[in-house]
């Protein structure tokens, strides 16, 4: 960064790659959705807290999703005292450090909501941002299901919130005890020196939407080939236990009690996968006393989660468009949250058992969906502008400007450049819909005029020629000043 | 960041140093005051922006106001296409790059605010952090005296929002014009050679408050030797020149009319000083249509803001304490906010003039000056909590906590471990206010006990001996099952 003195030497306006500039609409659209979040968490209990953006990088660890892919990574920097910080990639990792950090200091449990923005230095594309929000709820040290019951039914009380009605979301979880149950039944060890193969058989897993039973089974097997040629090696299990998994992922249906019968069946003597089942039941009893059946909530055995922390129950909140398949069943748009519980993310820190559960969504994804099931309202642009006819009546403008504010009317004197036309021309373009006008004479008279933008540029279209233009004085109306504000009042009403 | 295998070898829970993490009460603070700020300039029409964090370094320029102290500086990172990206220390500096970036589609005054964290890569300090959180409104493309004004009267508007009265704050604004004026006026050349010489004259008066005339006079001519004996370089100013800026700077009085008829004589024959006084006068004329007396908005020619880029009028919300000095003169908190027209940082990028204006405070140094004056509510912990006497009663229990909050009262269930005592020293630690207790034989005769724990706190103060304790059952409630929304509802009121 010299110091250009050379005023012909211009720096670039450009936003660096990956990185997304926000405007009003998907603003008002996220910032909507945090407060219905917010609100939920609130209402349970939950209280605020915010993190910093850094962390040193040995306390965030390594727990990215997609740690297997090239170009992943973290935005780091060396501190003038040589220690690396790295930027939050999440917000579990900084919570896990606060809550080691502050042990003491905190109820138990300590449950917290946070919102903000999260960083990823990944390899930029079309819709994958290096910079994006993220709204978690988390219980630390919370060791029964009851507050996985808890994060579940949080995830589904801020649907209606935003507006949306039963049939319109579904909350699918899972426990990960179940499929550690089948992988112990089938000779996977779970130890440490397995976690890796255990991480590989979560991921091939959650790709059952994308590739089927058979792209699934070759990525547990030995590997498999896509439609580039390209190999990706597999998680080596033998043909029983992939086909024990394959079966674990499709044993589940929509009616809870069903699928718990199934699945303790499927269990067999597997004490992890017992445990398995006794929590998705307590979760079950829970949900049932509070109402939430089968149109909100199911188990759904083919929810793994790619994340290598989570221990017990996984849940994903996911949205059904308004459109649905030929069979009358609603579209899936796809995930837009989810979490589980991690008992051992603190104790990376504390050598200690600290249980913990956590529910995140992304408030992009979230927003979008909404806005593609057209649940996102307009942006409201201010519905009142005053043009500037006079400079020395600027007083005048302001003050009648907050006359309307004070009516809990959005309203803005013009303080760009340029005569009415242009003036008028801005309001268009911002969807204003009146203006007023308030020229010398009319100000001496003690008038207004009020343009109706909106209907004006109706019967603009209606109108051909210039001398009709001219006669008919389309929409608009004058009235006296002291009667400006009940006027407006009746024209957007 | 090596992966440790080694189960012994745990990372340190710490937060890298000059960073804080924010709690229940200083969030909801902040978070109350943003929701103020941003209430009023969606009022005014003005719409919601997020650029990203980073930015080029060299879209970004070196614009911080302490740089001429050691340490100082920005995060910086290189990114795999080896341009250097910087975090924001402001969000002035991406706005002039958003603007110019996409200058032709948008409106002209282009209107906008922001709120989020930037990033000072600073030594960390006592109250020095190096992440925090600012608050902007800003008018681009508004050329005229009458976009200041209004940047004026939303910081004045901002404080009755949050709770303030007249007389405990006060906007105070100057124009940089006149200083240039009379710079001019002493021989300082107002050009691009003199502009290092005009910032120090700019950063000595901004230490009136601390070093007295004596003090920046001496700043202002050879230099100055503080206490520890450090010599600082002066700005080299003549004695008939420092002269005129010291009395310049106590030419204003709380009359504004009376000031700007000092000010018009001492700017004399300076087109520059006469402009600047036009200026305020325009500003004066609608603050006056609009009712903004000198108790709320003064004309203050000793502010003139640190920073190098503004070119015009420049603005400082002061907040007044409660608290009287021994004249009965309100006591300065000091500056929480502050602005002013900067016409040169949008045309760094393109080449043509773009004038402009903003506010921007410290969301936390406002917050924390709130706070201090009483003006902020303690955070509302949860009024109820429900023990879990019995876990196989836990969906009961959540039933319950669900018409609570279908009734507008915050409730939580007890998700952690431990016994009823352990539960009930919890809820005493929160600040819980009732507590709900339903055991197995209560739950049988549809009964509930609820403990007033505020109540029972000071009953308990007040009871000797345990006989005592015991034989009062002080404040608590039994209720039958359906009564309890009700009851709740009565002994929180």
């Amino acid at each position: 960064m010299s110091k250009k003195k050379n005023k012909t030497l211009r720096p670039k306006a450009k936003k660096p790659r990956g990185f997304e500039d926000k405007s009003s609409d998907v603003l008002r659209a996220e910032t909507r959705l945090i407060k219905a979040a917010f609100s939920v968490y609130d209402a349970h209990g939950f209280e605020p807290l915010q993190t910093p953006a850094f962390e040193y990088a040995d306390a965030l660890g390594k727990f990215l999703p997609d740690e297997d892919r090239p170009n992943t990574g973290v935005f780091a920097v060396r501190d003038d005292d040589e220690q690396w910080m790295a930027l939050r990639y999440d917000h579990t990792a900084p919570l896990a450090r606060f809550v080691a950090e502050n042990y003491n200091d905190l109820p138990k449990p300590y449950r917290r909501y946070q919102a903000g923005s999260v960083w990823r230095n990944e390899k930029p594309g079309p819709g994958r941002f290096r910079e994006f929000i993220q709204c978690d709820a988390d219980s630390v040290g919370a060791p029964g299901a009851a507050s996985d019951a808890e994060m579940i039914m949080m995830a589904a009380d801020v649907m209606p919130v935003v507006g949306l009605k039963h049939g319109q979301y579904m909350v699918r979880a899972n426990n990960r005890k179940l499929l550690d149950g089948i992988l112990e039944s089938s000779g996977v060890p779970n130890t440490v020196e397995g976690a890796a193969q255990r991480l590989q058989v979560l991921r091939s897993i959650d790709k059952l939407d994308r590739l089927g039973p058979d792209g699934v089974a070759a990525l547990l097997g030995d590997g498999r080939k896509d439609d580039s040629g390209a190999f990706t090696d597999g998680a080596k299990l033998g043909a029983s236990a992939i086909k024990a998994v394959l079966g674990f992922t499709t044993a589940s249906d929509t009616d809870r009690s069903d699928t718990l019968r199934t699945l303790e069946a499927l269990m067999g003597t597997s004490s992890q996968g017992q445990t398995g089942v006794e929590e998705l039941k307590l979760i079950d009893d829970i949900l049932n006393a509070c109402d939430y059946g089968p149109d909100r909530v199911v188990f759904d055995t083919s929810i793994v989660r790619g994340l290598g922390y989570y221990t017990g129950p996984v849940f994903e909140a996911e949205l059904l468009a308004d459109i649905k398949d030929r069979k009358g069943r609603p579209v899936r748009i796809g995930s837009v949250g989810g979490g589980g519980r991690y008992d051992g993310l603190v104790s990376r820190f504390m050598g200690q058992a600290v249980p913990a559960t956590g529910y995140s969504f992304g408030v992009s994804r979230f927003a979008a969906a909404l806005s593609r099931m057209g649940l996102v309202e307009n942006a409201n642009q201010p519905p009142v502008m005053i043009c500037v006819f006079d400079k020395s009546l600027l007083g005048e403008y302001f003050k009648l400007a907050r006359e309307l504010r004070a009516a809990s009317i959005r309203a803005e004197v013009f303080v760009g450049n340029g005569n009415v036309g242009k003036q008028l021309k801005y309001a268009n373009n911002r969807g204003v819909k009146l203006a007023i006008l308030i020229g010398s004479d009319e100000m001496q008279r003690g008038e207004a005029t009020i343009k109706d933008l909106e209907l004006g540029a109706e019967m603009a279209k209606a109108i051909k020629t210039n001398e009709e233009w001219k006669s008919s004085r389309p929409a608009q109306k004058t009235t006296s000043r002291k009667d400006i504000v009940a006027a407006v009042k009746e024209m957007l009403a």
